[in-house]
């Protein structure tokens, strides 16, 4: 029962997470034909395609970082068994902030190479701060839920302290990318895009542990 | 064999409710760059992100209002055991309301900070009057389809009692959001926030018992 | 195994139907403030709000439409055990057409209260045609698909007996819908809307038997 | 556990393809009736239903190539018996190029009548050559992550024997089609239909294998 009580959880978010990472693609206008300035042969639509480089970029970095936000939303729920109170409004409050990234997301796109690049990156990368201090809610949130079986175990403990610090500096680089885009927006999304190896490394090298 | 029809049901529903919160993002629009009067340079960005308060505002007044909804879904159809016709038709009628929410929430937002905001906030707060409504449908739905054994415990008994009691009065408040909207959009708005708090209190303290 | 492999394309199709039922919601459009003759006050904001029924009627419509057939859809495939290449195609095609759905309720929703209603309803009531031939297909392929043990016994056949005449029913129907709306926008709409409680009638009156 | 951890990665991808194949709809533009040059009467608006036809044929095309995509990426992970890094970032990066497939559908229904034609289906094309590699980088992940028992057996040796092949085929087919599309849209955008019945011959006919 209690056991059935997560899984439902976990679907639900799965299926929030999904949607998040698909509407990103929403983003990505079709530069229209029938506009004034508008592509009239293959070069000038190849040209305009190109163009749109802040769309895609925004695209893969937030799809990436929803996508490893997912790996590690099933990592942390691989400790509860039970699902209470608390641990449901973490979630949600989680759920929520995920279902905002398109919205940064969309910002960055537009003005990535624009004069108002660096108020789209601060607000980008604060977003992913708000992000970071979610998931640590949910740590605290999934600590009182474990099983009984695995609070004395000190693989799981090791395992659980590892999660722990990740979730920490993951915080304080994202506090320092915000900071940088404030002086400069390439600076601030690169910070970004370097958190995506640095999470990767963390929690898959040498093998996947949690 | 029932029982798979009831999770079959409640699997759909959970997407459905997903989805629709998930669509709330898109209601969130990305101050466009190209347009007469649009943000040139970062503090007018800034300046810009900040006046979509009233879209923020709905959002985030959606997205838990559904996230709860969606929770009690779950707690009612724990007392399912079966899903006939009454039950079936009950559910897809509550989808039916839920999955029009985005639209009076992007309502809300275009107007709340406008001289039409009364008309708005009516609006948003009438469909929830519509959704409590459809919350009662399904409770009378689900009584019939309980498992026999649950039907004369006690704690089950006094369960449901609690939960007849919280839709009947989630139903009354949104009515009196509503009518005070009429005259006041912020404080019809600033009832259904409290709603949430009501809500919460109600299902989780002091222990989640339903 | 072979369940497995039909209890995945269930799930994949619940999604779709799911989504395809969501997104119907996008059709909605706010009111925009910004736009000449936009609402000024609460009074135009209602009326403005009210000016949109053909999209409500639209919404409402398609919604409890797809909803049925999201139900049928489920009762077919109770009885199929296997999932071969026919069945599978079957109901890919199915789902491409259900995924258009939201496409013909959008220019019903634009063009019922206009010159052009009678071409945007045919269109409508043209999409379902093909639904229905698409339903047809679907239980000519869960035919050699059943369990052995189901094709020999006479409830079986029976309630297969019941779903071929409902399919049949329903392809003739929509077919008069069509050419009905060709000649009267708001006729061809009602048979859609009568044709709604019909299959309600035929499915789970007296009791529910697929 | 190894189990359950691939059957968790496949639901999260089943719910990414079928949200990226019912997006695809949002690409169907309704003609607006309050444009200039709008259609009045329902001759008007039939004519401009039917112009609609590269959005057609780009909806149905990129329909069924998502859908074949979904279909092999199952039978790819029926030989996953576990889930390791590799695994989970082959997979990450394919369902970044899936939900990326509206994007280059919308341009190319929006340019496939238009001079900018080939620029538009050579992206288009191009897009499935990047879907093909990552498909090769999915089987080259699975590869490590079969079950034991089935290693040395030769049926499973022969049936992914025929999946490289055919994925190996596929790749070249697709860099072909975006060879032919810079100089004909319709030959490559063809190429690309015929594929779809290349793809279905070689996973189904003559009885279903993989």
């Amino acid at each position: 029962m209690p056991d059935k009580e997560t899984s439902r959880v976990e679907a639900f978010s799965d299926g929030v997470f999904g949607i998040a990472m698909t509407l990103l693609v929403l983003d990505l206008r079709v530069p229209h034909a029938g506009a004034a300035g508008a592509p009239r042969d293959s070069w000038s639509l190849l040209h305009a395609l190109l163009a749109l480089w802040p769309s895609y970029t925004s695209f893969v970095l937030s799809f990436g970082t929803v996508l490893i936000m997912w790996v590690n939303h099933h990592g942390l729920f691989k400790h509860a068994h039970r699902a209470d109170n608390r641990l449901l409004f973490a979630n949600g409050l989680l759920l929520l902030v995920v279902t905002f990234v398109p919205f940064p997301t969309a910002v960055l796109a537009e003005y990535l190479n624009k004069p108002a690049a660096c108020a789209a990156a601060t607000f980008y990368c604060g977003t992913f701060v708000l992000i970071s201090i979610c998931y640590n809610f949910l740590l605290a949130a999934v600590l009182p839920n474990r099983s009984p079986d695995a609070v004395g175990s000190s693989d799981h403990e090791k395992a659980l302290a590892r999660v722990r610090w990740a979730y920490r500096l993951g915080f304080a680089a994202y506090v320092v990318a915000t900071v940088v885009a404030i002086f400069s927006a390439v600076a601030g999304v690169a910070i970004c895009f370097s958190l995506w190896v640095l999470w990767v490394v963390l929690n898959y090298a040498p093998k996947r542990q949690l």
